[in-house]
């Protein structure tokens, strides 16, 4: 398993690096970004908190504008920070921003022409952690952020290997896909049209089946434009519920979308994390 | 003066937004950004930083990447972010990134095709201020940073108004344009082969001419790719100790000249910018 570093950069006393490999799982050339705490050193490896990214987003977004690096160089978590899908020109695509490239969805696609490649459930659960493990000053400790459609990922890949990640969160997730026109879309082009599959790419739906002990921690701004149409935390809200599951979405008055949200509440969700990394 | 609001996102407790106005010192539609603190109301204005983006940059990579609005929300500080030269189909430009649109280098252009549309000193110095002045909750107070070229503009604007300003910071600033490729290409373009009027654009010439007061913070990386070639701050030391002027110049091992370094000390620059601004 050869990486590639493409670039590095001090930050906050620590490094940001971005670098590309050859996915086994993806079937491409892959490129992911790590923040590495100062504190991260051979003889003192350091948890990791992966982020996963929303629509049209790469492994760069968050890296550039959530201005994570102050808190976590504090609290001595590494970042890591994968695509949002497979890339390159062999690999399927759609002229649409919410399917194809960019738009991976966090699932395992078991349909034409999408199958070959978009397998980014297994690669965020199992290849790119071995890669990070073996490569870096990092432990097997690990929990598990993202936004938007990376909030999905996180909720979803957190609920389904609770032993794997220590604490999830999420910034404006989708919540309950199956019941979404984003959800739908993807699920029906990369699952095809068996129920059964798509509930388990469905966070609200997993804890509708099963209690979890998983802590879990959502943020969502209430001037979001996407909240009503295609996010649903009140679905989350109630499935918790049903069997008293760890959640907490906390609805933040006059907060959209944006980064500018993330880049408000990412040292509490920090925070969050560090609780359960650093036990 | 009408301003056009274009976008608005909470952060941090305060708002970020951006306004699109048309300029009569620069001839032309031109875009700002504005941070405003929770606190900022009418009858409690507060004081504003003006911050000065370097080559290729608009309004928004500061506010995108520097993580700012945290801290100062705390400092109740607001920030303006102008673009970094005159807009616009009309407007002229070159096809390098070191001249014309996007590297107005803060300056009165004097000479043919420059004179009409770039005047980036009347603007950030006059203009902006009144516009910001009538139509935001922010008092006259001010102080003014910015990074590479927006440093040597900072550090320009604030020696020949230090009157208008409290205080200086810069990150990575080209410290000696007369002295440099990118000042020496940007000043024979646009002001023509007097050197007497290269003189008041640049930072360590007016600090060899007059000792000054004004206090002065620049931070400069050691793995600055421009640092030998463009950036010279061995120039402004040597300048500032001719009349113990009050400038500090740190070197900061390991850092670029990238956002990333901005980010891991714009906290430090905001409370030196604090120390003034709010006495």
């Amino acid at each position: 398993m050869t990486i590639n570093n493409v670039s590095q950069a001090k930050v906050c006393g620590g490094w940001h690096k971005q670098y590309t490999h050859e996915s086994a799982t993806l079937n491409c050339t892959m490129r992911f970004a790590i923040f590495l705490p100062p504190s991260a050193v051979k003889s003192n490896p350091v948890p990791v908190l992966y982020w996963l990214s929303g629509l049209t987003c790469s492994d760069e977004n968050f890296m550039q504008k959530a201005g994570a690096f102050r808190r976590a160089a504090e609290l001595g978590i590494a970042i890591v920070a994968p695509d949002t899908s497979p890339r390159g020109e062999e690999v399927a695509d759609d002229e649409n921003y919410d399917l194809g490239q960019g738009a991976g969805f966090y699932l395992n696609a078991t349909q034409e022409p999408w199958s070959r490649h978009y397998h980014m459930y297994d690669y965020v659960t199992k290849e790119l952690p071995e890669i990070i493990e073996a490569n870096f000053p990092v432990s097997q400790v690990k929990s598990i952020a993202g936004h938007s459609m990376g909030g999905h990922g996180a909720l979803t890949i957190g609920l389904k290997n609770s032993q794997q990640y220590r604490s999830t969160s999420a910034f404006s997730p989708i919540c309950n896909p199956m019941q979404c026109p984003w959800g739908q879309k993807a699920f029906n082009a990369y699952l095809g049209n068996e129920f059964e599959a798509w509930r388990e790419y469905d966070a609200s739906e997993l804890l509708k089946q099963a209690p979890s002990e998983l802590p879990i921690l959502v943020d969502q701004g209430d001037a979001d434009g996407f909240l009503a149409e295609q996010l649903k935390p009140e679905a989350l809200v109630a499935a918790a519920q049903l069997h008293q599951s760890k959640v907490e979405v906390r609805m933040q008055p006059g907060y959209d979308h944006s980064y500018f949200f993330i880049a408000s509440f990412i040292d509490q969700h920090l925070d969050f994390h560090a609780r359960y990394l650093n036990q």
